[in-house]
């Protein structure tokens, strides 16, 4: 991760979160100016990882040791004389990148300059909209390791199957809903068939999972007892 | 986006920020620090997001009209009593949801509190390491904006095609290379043809572009007319 001539010490300390959060430990600094690179603060986490960034005066001696050299923009193509890759590819050609990679982003207001982005193989873009397609540092460098240590597989999960209460539960639950409403006068005499079939597909419906199926089960005890009233227990 | 009890407004401003630069339109605040919530100040592009943001002194009127709320917390799986899922997982369910969706964001010091919690369908987590959970506001905010927007399409995209100088140029820069490596005397003529396919091989491993090669070519023939010298000009 690299910074060029950063100039709000808020935004190097964001950086350096996101880092720690994304396991990212490396930080350097091209000129910096000064006074942010000393009033750098961060969370906890990520104090170790400011204080170990090591500093440069020039992006070629930044990014020295490195196989691939990657900047990012908020550029249109167009005005740009390097290929431009949205991030969800380019961080897929980081990750496959054989040396160490080098992320470059520019200052608050400018971004990399022509002569920066002249260090890079290729440059990478955050899929913003359109009309706001600037973004605050910190949180450009959260999104693109956020993108970095992003896991494929995990989209593609299958949801956590919930373990579903039994059948013998489910219909438990359906005849005691039954009866309090039958008692409370829900249930029309005439339509009581009816009724009690749309109360057992209603119950169904709610899928009522088995760590649930024993509190549902209690309160409906707890109505009916209630119903039932003092006197007859 | 809901915002629950945030305190400081540079966050408020920073999600606002992540919001337009992701087109996520309504922003609601529950119960904010009022002195926070007066003074969030942001890019020129979120500045009407921000004034339109809506306030509330509850959870379920902020998300009275959703069909879906989720909330989010970097608190580990076994002490919570909601499902948790990963980001990259969450997002995907949450564009599959019918309805407008609810995502919730706890304050910055406490996240959300489980009175907070239980208005939500289920939870979500962005997959930082264990050893530093916790994010900035502002970045959880456009990190979660990010996976939303994101385009599975675009990671899945074949590398644009360079188009490649044609045959004939890729020779034509190699005859002119290894004619000014002889003139420079690199090429000892024992080793001559040999020296030659190792030229000829190393010219096509540089993969040189449609774009490149009359640049190459000009290089070349300038390098060359000076080590013919003047007097054979």
């Amino acid at each position: 991760m690299v910074l060029v001539a950063p100039r709000n010490p808020l935004n190097i300390g964001a950086a350096a979160r996101a880092m720690a959060n994304f396991g990212c430990p490396r930080l350097r600094v091209v000129n910096p100016y000064e006074v942010a690179f000393r009033e750098a603060r961060s969370a906890v986490g990520a104090a170790p990882l400011l204080a170990a960034a090591q500093e440069f005066t020039t992006v070629a001696e930044a990014v020295a040791d490195c196989g691939l050299v990657v900047g990012t923009t908020s550029v249109g193509h167009r005005e740009l004389q390097h290929s431009l890759r949205r991030l969800e590819f380019g961080a897929r050609l980081m990750r496959k990148a054989a040396g160490p990679v080098a992320l470059l982003f520019g200052s608050e207001k400018f971004g990399l300059s022509n002569e920066d982005m002249s260090h890079c193989h290729w440059l990478m873009r955050i899929p913003t909209v359109d009309l706001n397609r600037s973004m605050n540092l910190g949180q450009a460098v959260a999104v693109c390791l956020y993108e970095l240590a992003r896991d494929a597989r995990a989209a593609a999960a299958r949801p956590e199957k919930m373990k579903a209460a039994l059948a013998v539960e489910t219909e438990q639950i359906t005849a005691m809903l039954v009866e309090a409403l039958d008692r409370s006068g829900y249930i029309k005499p005439l339509m009581a068939a009816s009724t009690k079939a749309k109360v057992r597909r209603l119950v169904r419906r709610l899928n009522i999972g088995a760590r649930d199926a024993p509190v549902v089960l209690g309160m409906l005890r707890q109505i009916l007892w209630k119903l039932h009233g003092p006197e007859e227990k």
